[in-house]
C-alpha cells in the first residue's frame, strides 16, 4: 500500500473551557498547520478533511462541522466528512484518512478530533457517554459505562488477583507524567498513599461506583487535536520529516457485553493489535512507547495485555514494577493518559498520536522516552465493541 | 487506482413509520445481502461497514451505530464507523467504501444509510435541518431550509425567468416517476393545474415559505438503503454481476451562502460533477439517467444545469419540453426523487445509488430507461456547501 506519514501536530490544552467546539477544532487545526510549517489556505493542497467527534450533533447541536472547519480555514474545496465511532472516532478518522491517501484519491488529508462536553453539566454527560452501550439491551436499563466499568474490574480483581491499590498505581504513574505535559488537563501529582489510606483517601478520592473511586476514572473534557496526513511519496515542498503510519488495525467484538464468551477478555483490543503488528511486520517488543485507553485505570492494565506486552493476569505486577512508568521497559501513557490528560472524546485517538509523534520526533520534553522508534495507541470504542490500534515509526 | 463495484442494493419503503433507528438500518442491510444473494454473517466476509446517518445522534440519541449493525448482522470482527456530512451523509459513506477498497485495506464494504427523522415531531425536524446551516452565522438567527429555498428561487426567477409552473412541473415529473417505484413514500399523481391553478391549488398546494408552496419542497420520511461494494478484481464466489464505481467527486463550498460571489451557482455541484466526468473519464453527453438532489423542486432544475446537461438558466426549458422525463433525452429523477421517493436525509445519497444500480441492471420495471448504461447522482449537503457526485456504470 502507499505509504502515509504525519507531518504535522495540533493539541489544544485540554480541561474545561468557555471555547466552543468549532472553536475548539479550529484552534488544534492552526496548531497543527503551524507545526507543520504551512500555511492554511488553499495553497496548503489539503484534499480531504475529517473532522471526529461523538457529541457534535448529539451535545452540539452542531451537524456539517467538516464542512464548516474547511471553509473556516479556506481549505475549500477540499472533501470534508465527520466520523464517530463512539471514544474511538479520532483514530477512526485518522484510519479514513490513511484509506483516503493509500487509494490515491488524496495527498494531504487534515484530521482534527474534537470534544465539547462541558455544556449541559455532568449527568447529561454520563447519558450522553452511556449511548455508546446498546441502546436497547444496556442503555435503556440505566447502565452507565461507570457502572460497566466498576463491575468489569471487580471480575478481573477476582480471576487475577488485582487489587485496586494496582489500579490507583495507573493512576499516580499518568499524574506524574502529566506534570511534563502542558496541554494535560490535570497538572498535580498525587500519591499511592494519598488515594488508597485513610481519610484522605476518603476526602481526595471517594467511592463512585463500588469499587471505583475518583481516581480510578478519567475526567469530563472539552478540547482538540489534529494531524496533517501525506502521502510520503507526494511532499509537495513539506519540510517536516514525517512519521510513518506503518499499521492500523480495528476489530468490533458484540455490542451487548453480556453477549461476550469472556467478559474480562476484550477481544477487539486483541485482534486491532494484532492486525496492526501484522500490517507493520512488528512485534510488540518492538514497540518502544505506548499510550492506551485508560478512561478507566484497570483498562490500561488489561490492554498491556491484549497487545502482547505483558502476559495475561500479569500486567498489574508490571504496573508494581515500574515497567510502564517513565525509565520503564515500557513507557505507557506517557502523556498523562487520559486520566490525567483528559478524555475529550473524539480527540483522544488523535491525542494519542499526537503523544506518539513528539515521542518519534524527540520533542516530548521532560516525559520523553530515550530511543524511541516505534509507538502503539490504542483507541477503545464503547465498552471495548470498536477498536483502534495504530503503530507509528520514525522510519 | 483498483476497481470497485456494487454486487448488491437494499432499500426499504419510505415514508412514516413505528420502525426505530436501528430497525431501519437492519432492514436495507438484510434486502442488500438478500439481492447480493450472500447470506449475512461472517462468511459474508464484509471488511467494514458504514453508516450514514445525520440524526443518529442528534435526534436519535444513539452513537456507535455502525458497530451495533455490524453486530446484529454477525459481522464482527468488520471494522465499522458512522459517517455524517449533512444530507450528503449517503454518497459520502460510499465514497469511503470506495476508497477503503480502492486502498487495498479491505475487498468488501457495507455501506447503510438511515434515517429516522419521524421522533420529536415536525417543528423539531425543521430545527434539527436547519443545523446544516452555519451555526453562527445562518442557525443562529433562526434561518431554516426551506426559508433559504425560498430566497433561492426568487433570485433564481428573477435572474433567468424560471416561473412557479416549471418548479411544479418537477414536482408533476417526479409524482409520476414515483408511481412505478413500490419503495417511494408518496404514491400520488398530481397535475399542473392542481398545483398551480385556483381554488383546487390553495387547497393540496398551500404557501409554505413564499413563493414556495408544499409541491416545491420534499416531504420528511424515514428510511434506510444499503449497497455492498466489493473489489472488481476480487469478487469472493459473488455472483452478481457488478455495476462499476466510475467515478467519484466532491467538493465544499462556503458554509455560510452569504459568503458565495454569486449566491445563485451552485459551485460545489460543478465542481463535484466535474471531477466525477474527470475521474471515469465521461462527459455529461454520456449519461443516460440521473438522480439529482431535488429537495426542493428548484434544485433539480438548477443542478441539471451545473452538471452540465443544459445551458445555465435554460434547465427550466428542458423541463418544459419533457427532456428529463421517462422518454426524453436525460430522464432526472426516475426513482421519485426526493420529492415523491422521500427523503430520509442519510439514507439519499445511497437510494440515489440504488436507483441507478436498478437502471443500468434493467430492473428498473416501469420506470426503466431503455439502454441504461451510465448514470449519474449528486448528492447535496447543507445548502450546496458540501457536494459528492458519483458515477456509475454498467461495465
Amino acid at each position: 500500500m502507499r505509504p502515509v506519514g504525519i507531518i504535522g501536530i495540533g493539541h489544544t490544552k485540554f480541561g474545561k473551557t468557555e471555547k466552543g467546539f468549532l472553536e475548539l477544532l479550529g484552534e488544534a487545526a492552526l496548531l497543527c498547520f503551524e507545526d507543520a510549517r504551512i500555511a492554511p489556505g488553499p495553497e496548503a493542497r489539503i484534499d480531504q478533511v475529517f473532522v471526529a467527534s461523538m457529541g457534535g450533533g448529539m451535545v452540539n447541536h452542531i451537524s456539517g462541522s467538516a464542512s464548516a472547519l474547511a471553509d473556516s480555514l479556506h481549505l475549500c474545496p477540499a472533501m470534508a466528512e465527520c466520523v464517530e465511532n463512539g471514544p474511538a472516532s479520532g483514530a477512526s478518522a485518522v484510519k479514513l484518512g490513511y484509506m483516503a491517501i493509500a487509494s490515491g484519491m488524496c495527498d494531504r488529508v487534515l484530521v482534527v478530533g474534537g470534544e465539547k462536553m462541558n455544556v449541559r453539566g455532568g449527568a447529561a454527560a454520563t447519558d450522553f457517554v452511556a449511548t455508546m452501550l446498546h441502546p436497547e439491551a444496556e442503555y435503556n436499563y440505566g447502565l452507565t459505562l461507570t457502572s460497566f466499568a466498576a463491575m468489569f474490574t471487580r471480575l478481573i480483581m477476582e480471576r487475577y488477583g488485582v487489587t485496586m491499590e494496582d489500579v490507583a498505581r495507573v493512576a499516580v504513574k499518568n499524574h506524574a507524567n502529566a506534570m511534563h505535559n502542558p496541554c494535560a488537563q490535570l497538572h498535580k501529582s498525587v500519591t499511592l498513599e494519598e488515594l488508597t489510606q485513610g481519610e484522605l483517601r476518603d476526602k481526595i478520592n471517594p467511592l463512585v461506583a463500588d469499587p471505583l473511586r475518583r481516581y480510578d476514572i478519567c475526567p469530563m473534557s472539552d478540547g482538540a487535536a489534529a494531524a496533517l496526513l501525506c502521502a510520503m511519496d507526494c511532499r509537495n515542498g513539506a519540510v517536516r520529516t514525517p512519521v510513518r503510519i506503518a499499521g492500523i488495525g480495528q476489530a468490533t467484538d458484540t455490542h451487548v457485553v453480556a453477549n461476550r464468551a469472556v467478559p474480562t477478555d476484550l477481544q477487539a483490543v486483541r485482534l486491532a493489535a494484532q492486525r496492526a503488528y501484522d500490517m507493520a511486520g512488528l512485534t510488540p517488543a518492538e514497540v518502544d512507547v505506548a499510550e492506551l485507553h485508560d478512561a478507566f485505570q484497570i483498562l490500561e492494565i488489561v490492554e498491556s495485555e491484549e497487545v502482547g506486552f505483558f502476559r495475561r493476569g500479569e500486567g498489574h505486577l508490571a504496573v508494581r514494577r515500574g515497567d510502564t512508568a517513565l525509565g520503564g521497559r515500557i513507557p505507557i501513557n506517557t502523556s498523562g493518559g487520559l486520566k490525567a490528560k483528559g478524555h475529550p472524546l473524539g480527540a483522544t485517538g488523535v491525542s494519542q498520536l499526537v503523544e506518539l509523534v513528539r515521542q518519534l520526533r524527540g520533542e516530548a520534553g521532560g516525559r520523553q522516552v530515550p530511543e524511541a522508534h516505534v509507538g502503539l495507541a490504542v483507541n477503545f470504542g464503547g465498552f471495548g465493541n470498536n477498536v483502534v490500534a495504530t503503530i507509528l515509526t520514525d522510519q
